[in-house]
């Protein structure tokens, strides 16, 4: 298998490891929005969130908690962005599904992306069709 | 509570309603990044992920893999974003805890945030305060 992660995973190349049980690995992100960005990784190799039962989600999102909870004690971080690029076209660079875990400061000068307002009638339209009800 | 989640929940205010099980709402978010910008939020009021506990983070994150199918199956987005704004430091507005499911498209000029690089020791300093092993 030809993934980083899997690489990373099994040890062939060396990560800076922030936890690690039988079904998760967490580990620093070597280019991090902030120093101690963290990367929550499902040990088997799924490639997205389609791609994860709910049994790996829910180990996931467990050490996405402690991962946060560890960035506030310890750094002193006010707060932290969870992250999930699904896909190319979200920015997803390795293609083994991650959650990012980024600690936030008050002056990081991270902005969050611009939001839109819907025409008249959009929303029922956009509503209509993903609705999973 | 004063809470507008909670107040939506309840049906005092009106919302547009993608999902709804006993525990999770799924909604839209009236200012999305891209049209069809789902809210995952869970029905009990917690303010953030710390907040939260196991059973209701995995509740949320298989309806976020709910919602996600849905945008790339009836939207025909190729990805999307999860988010996680957790505390004000870090963009949360409304106090009760909601994962952003946002659709992507090629042409819609977000960009992700800027990386940094650790100088020389700095992860492993960062390493020793935050692990968790």
């Amino acid at each position: 298998m030809d993934c980083i992660f899997c690489k990373i995973i099994s040890g062939e190349i060396p990560s800076y490891k922030v936890y690690e049980d039988e079904f998760t690995l967490a580990i620093l992100d070597i280019n991090p929005l902030n120093p101690g960005h963290v990367l929550v990784l499902p040990k088997k190799h799924v490639v997205n969130i389609e791609a994860a039962d709910e049994t790996t989600l829910c180990q996931i999102v467990r050490i996405v908690k402690k991962a946060g909870e560890s960035l506030k004690k310890n750094l002193n971080a006010p707060g932290y962005n969870v992250l999930v690029n699904n896909d190319p076209v979200a920015g997803q660079v390795v293609p083994h599904l991650h959650f990012h875990v980024a600690p936030r400061t008050l002056d990081d000068g991270l902005k969050l992306w611009p939001q839109k307002k819907y025409k008249p009638g959009e929303a029922e339209a956009v509503l209509n069709k993903i609705k999973i009800i």
